[in-house]
């Protein structure tokens, strides 16, 4: 008998192993060390493994926790502010973000992380300039970190139509200084549950000589670079205006397309241009439900995917999606995607979960590390309460329905556990090493503030929500 | 000083009078005999009101109960059965919906029902054959029911495709004679809480004969039509080779549009049909979130809105959809939209709000009954929690923020209290009236009998979800 940390037993075990979900009934996992040990039917592990802890779960369904892999959680704090709206970053988001500080930025970020939490995210990959302050709440909380440092030598936040971009380059050494100051203090810190990737905003943020150095950087730390990729005609047109080229093809040119790469949204990108980046070896995430509220576009990850590429799942930001909830963004993927291609079968729910789990975790550099229960690998999961309505009634013969209802029905407060390296942080709605009310009642010292400060640019620039704020509709 | 039942008092009060929401900053609403009374500033209601009770929703928004105008709640004990596939009806719903008993159908409308009054409807717009029972339940519940017995003629369930249904008379007959029934006994009881409307399956399962006798009670007992219109290729192809022409067209020239109709889907129809049915006076139904699994289709409801119609929601059945959360269904309703015209602005979240509340009323003839808080209508409200993540932070300053939330980040669990005819029915995730765990419990002991009936039909079909459970998938 082998001595292990930890056995986790439950009805349902979805290991999302091999081509499908993996699934094993009545099973069982042992953890030590935070590693997986061993996967397999209940009767097998405990014949061979006794656990110190026991974690029955009955009536639950078990699968590897979520990765929500693209996040500003620090734009929580503007939750609600910015949608409904063209130009959403003019006339949504910019005159609240423009007068945010630090603090506010924080609390919005711990506001962010605990939604996802809550819904089943595990892995956060979050992305802004508030990094530092993140890792030590993701420390603090638990979860698994993929964070990256946002870097941009773009000088101002906001630029008119047509405009090119006036480059800083202090800017972007400044920006790319913290990045590196971030990956040496964190990365694979925390028995390697936070990693830091490098962060250029985009081909458009950024010039060709910073992004040859951040990509040396990243192949010299072996991390990776997180960048929007083709996020919207903006980027475009300031690509083709500086190098005469659409950015994909510019980047392909510039050597930039390639497996250290994970392209975010390719929003902007036809279906020829999502393949060329698949097959470089990038990794794709896909943010349906922002991109769908801000430009209303499905983009082309279907494309993608067909040419072999693996996709991850993102939430983007609480102004513009408006939620951190990777249940909803798997929901939306399929359902959009079903829309564009008015087809019922092009991406069922057993994908969409890949795409939170062994697909994402293969597009951001950490297929080795998480997405499947699997021996070798860190033991994140989540436990699904199968007795909430949205989840019942539960149907093993002849077929299985947990997966489409965990997609299409779930609403999130199903997750009622959810560990990482087989440590408990949620269960049954309480956090074990942060207070969700101090957070919430933190979070709501700020608005009446933000909005005095951002009143006179909200009422001048007169978009879509002060029209609305005047006609009483919202 | 008036005596009166009830004072509710919220920070935030949502009316949704006039063109907008109606918003009313510490509003209160005075309540008596299960009617709204008054509705204003909580220092002017007080002057003039004194509740027996008093109701305090601090940290709270109230909007009017909302109204899933359209469902199938019986199938819910077919949850996640049927999705991810072409001819849904066919390869998803027959194995299952062929075996089972209405002891189950029972069964599963108490899950549809509960599942959806813990998401914020207060107003259940069911559509099945065993509504008898339903009935008794909302009354049990103490909700509000928009019921409709389902009247067809069509013999078989499924018919091979390009096969003219055979219509049996008999059939239709009983059906319409159990709606009468249904009518005399429910109708208006419950203090007006109970209505029945007719329920012609759809111009493909109903002849023109019936449909004429149907219209001729309906008007005679001043109630509505509730019928599934153009709802899909199979619809328009039959009606096509039985009458020469498509559904709407046929219907306008038979004399079936109008005021007495509430057309639910509309999938097939043309911006140009749909417009022709608004122009009658008839209500439609739109269900987002089940035509865009079953179909990947967006119906042209902003069409029917642009000629004056008014346009309810609806979340159809949990096997495709698979939930019956009508936030679900604003959300998708606002995205589903913003993608069609890839235009953020078309359908923004307060939009929605109407479409789930006086829009919705309007649509499906309570629009002076319900959806809206003002004198004289009832008093069906709910309250959001706005101290969940989902809701937070909280702006009234320079723009509210808490519509997009309930809209686009709500998951159905910040609805913490909800009441109908001023009676409190749910609150804090408890029901007054029924037992929740009992009913899942119940629920619960049906699949795997269910299961074993279908499992022949189920693997001689082969189906996309029979392939896919042998591929792992599941």
């Amino acid at each position: 008998m082998n001595k292990v940390d930890l056995v986790v037993v439950s009805d349902h075990l979805y290991t999302m192993t091999g081509e499908g979900v993996g699934y094993i009934e009545d099973g069982a996992m042992a953890i030590d060390r935070g590693r997986i040990v061993a996967v397999g039917r209940r009767d097998e592990i405990s014949k061979e493994y006794e656990g110190e802890k026991a974690l029955q779960l009955k009536k639950k369904a078990v699968f590897p926790g979520l990765i929500d892999a693209h996040m500003h959680t620090g734009f929580g704090i503007m939750r609600g502010l910015a949608q409904d709206t063209g130009n959403w970053m003019m006339y949504g988001l910019q005159p609240f973000d423009n007068v945010l500080t630090e603090n506010e930025r924080n609390a919005g970020s711990k506001l962010g992380i605990i939604e996802a939490v809550k819904a089943g995210t595990t892995t956060l990959g979050d992305y802004e300039t508030n990094m530092e302050f993140v890792a030590g709440f993701i420390h603090r909380l638990g979860a698994r970190g993929n964070l990256t440092h946002m870097i941009r030598e773009a000088e101002k936040r906001v630029y008119e139509p047509g405009e090119l971009y006036l480059f800083n380059r202090d800017l972007g050494e400044r920006g790319l200084l913290r990045n590196l100051e971030l990956y040496d203090k964190w990365h694979n810190k925390d028995n390697g549950r936070i990693k830091v990737l490098f962060g250029p905003q985009g081909p458009d943020f950024v010039g060709r000589e910073l992004l040859e150095r951040i990509y040396d950087l990243a192949e010299e730390r072996d991390t990776l670079v997180h960048m929007h990729t083709q996020q919207g005609d903006r980027e475009t047109y300031q690509v083709q205006k500086r190098y005469g080229k659409r950015p994909i093809e510019w980047l392909k040119e510039e050597g930039f397309l390639g497996e250290r790469l994970v392209a975010v949204h390719l929003t902007d990108a036809r279906d020829d241009e999502a393949k060329v980046v698949a097959r470089s070896g990038a990794g794709m995430i896909l943010c349906p439900g922002s991109i769908g509220i801000i430009d209303g576009i499905v983009p082309p990850s279907v494309a993608f995917q067909e040419a072999g590429g693996n996709v991850a799942l993102g939430s983007d930001q609480a102004p513009g999606n408006n939620c951190h909830n990777i249940i909803n963004e798997m929901k939306l993927a399929t359902l959009f995607n079903k829309i564009k291609y008015t087809d019922p079968e092009v991406m069922p729910a057993w994908r969409a979960l890949r795409m939170a789990t062994i697909e994402g975790a293969r597009a951001i550099g950490l297929g080795d590390v998480v997405g499947s229960l699997e021996a070798g690998k860190r033991a994140d999961f989540i436990a699904i309460d199968l007795e909430k309505p949205s989840m019942s009634p539960v149907y093993s013969y002849p077929m299985r329905n947990m997966v489409p209802n965990l997609v299409y029905s779930a609403r999130g407060d199903e997750v009622c556990l959810s560990a990482v390296e087989g440590e408990i942080i949620y269960r049954d709605g309480k956090f074990m090493n942060v207070d969700e009310d101090e957070i919430i009642g933190e979070v709501g010292v700020y608005p009446d503030s933000i909005g005095k400060r951002a009143s006179g640019e909200f009422f001048s620039i007169n978009g879509t929500n002060a029209v609305f704020m005047k006609e009483g509709k919202l």
